[in-house]
């Protein structure tokens, strides 16, 4: 009877091909109760912010390293997803962490295009550093196009002559726009977002979201990108979703280019299965795992 | 597809009725889900807090009148809502206020009975006046239980000698633990929470409340109260709901003690309707006549 992760990925599915189509603002209104999922953490301060030109919430758990920071990309195909619908699922793997979490709330398609999702992300995080918070107190994370976004985030800051964060923790990362993962056609039966009775129009997506642009840009698609010098990588991802081998060949290559690297297989899970975090102990052993990794590298 | 109030009132009225019982924690996720009825507001911040030995919410609007404040009692029949599921709701009204709002998170039966939940409202207004907020700058409102408790935490605020408030705002309010009003059985059709194919077990939940202690005690039943000397009172209520007469007896009630009140009749619409605030423009309409009733009587 509540909703569950399944029912509203249906839903998601559902409204992404109703006919006639949904106006943005219904698919937005669906798209907000992404958040209904994942259970309250508590114990959690949540703070609306600038940062630097970008909305963001400040995630702040009581007791919490301030000094600590976790940059929160959320996912959502650069479309959806926002600040409100993260904000829980956040708050529990910084509470878990026991550092802030920073969720910028950056310009989505089909309003904005790529650049603007990166350079929001990349505004945040230059935003962190001019706030006196060390570039080795920093993790990013983030999840789907958030996890993509997590990497290119990185590599925008060292094209900006930025110093880089300490470590990077995408999740179900979205990494290769051009969609040629083994795993896009043999996991679209058990992946309720983006396949099932009625697959997803992903191709669509990213022609919204890149017009003729390239697929193969580094800076959209970082399985492209020469990843040497970024920081520890810690991916997850569910063995039943479309996007498996998004994570798998960022791990390859990112231990291509001698980055430290782990990667987490969930098996039976969906895309982002940590929104029901605070219901489902998957998820919670998979933000636990998260946390006990980030830490150290936090020098916690 | 997406949660709506009725959909939310059909699975608590399900889960209420089921058979065997759900265990209280499967009852309390259920009723968790109520505020997923609500809309983010948006621009307010929520900083958790300790009310004098009451856990509480703060919900701060960005530019608000930081020395004015709505003390906010939940609903949930005293066994259940939280801050947590009234947080949007009180978000919006705090915003359209352009005030502070504080929601306690009092204790609830069956862990805890009468007097419990006006001990700690009465706490966390106490708490209040302790922190330098001036009588005058707070109003106290609260939806069905939180409208009983409205009216009742003022009471309780008088037998302490404390100075009373500017302004009370029931909405829905559960003021007649008896249940003695002719609309709890006009309204039993309409009432998709209380009412309908499976009606809730009223009688039981009092039990469980009050056990054998008297249902007319003025701080359980305000109908049977002295409300000389309350601040103005402004009631809100559907009428299509069951608890319509308790809304109009304390309307009555009120009025042959002194007190300057108004009753607002919203009809076609559930008990305490406003929860769907940002998603209906009745709930909207609700707390906007909410917020222009009590901003001159904040001094705003």
């Amino acid at each position: 009877m509540a909703a569950s992760l399944i029912d509203h990925y249906r839903a998601s599915n559902r409204a992404a091909t109703a006919y006639p189509p949904l106006t943005l603002e219904q698919a937005r209104d669906v798209d907000e109760r992404w958040g209904d999922i994942t259970a309250e953490p508590g114990g959690v301060d949540y703070l609306e912010t600038d940062a630097g030109g970008v909305p963001a919430l400040w995630a702040e758990p009581h007791g919490c390293a301030r000094d600590r920071v976790l940059l929160c990309l959320h996912g959502g195909g650069f479309i959806g997803g926002s600040m409100y619908t993260h904000r829980k699922m956040f708050g529990h793997l910084a509470k878990a962490a026991g550092v802030r979490a920073l969720i910028p709330h950056y310009r989505r398609t089909p309003e904005h295009r790529h650049p603007a999702p990166v350079d929001d992300a990349t505004t945040a995080y230059a935003w962190l550093l001019d706030q006196g918070i060390e570039p080795g107190a920093i993790a990013v994370t983030g999840d789907s196009a958030g996890g993509g976004l997590t990497v290119t985030t990185m590599l925008s800051a060292r094209d900006r002559g930025l110093p880089l964060a300490a470590a990077l923790l995408p999740f179900s990362p979205w990494v290769d726009l051009e969609f040629t993962g083994e795993t896009i056609v043999s996991r679209r039966g058990t992946d309720v977002l983006f396949g099932g009775d009625t697959p997803m129009n992903l191709t669509a997506l990213v022609e919204m979201f890149l017009g003729d642009g390239d697929r193969r840009d580094p800076l959209v698609s970082p399985i492209h990108a020469d990843l040497t010098g970024l920081p520890p990588m810690y991916i997850q991802v569910s063995e039943d979703e479309m996007l498996l081998d998004d994570a798998r060949r960022l791990d390859e290559h990112a231990r291509k280019h001698g980055v430290e690297v782990r990667l987490d297989e969930f098996p039976g899970q969906q895309h982002t299965f940590q929104m029901s975090a605070g219901r489902s102990p998957v998820a919670d052993d998979a933000i636990a795992r998260m946390a006990a990794w980030v830490r150290p590298r936090l020098g916690l």
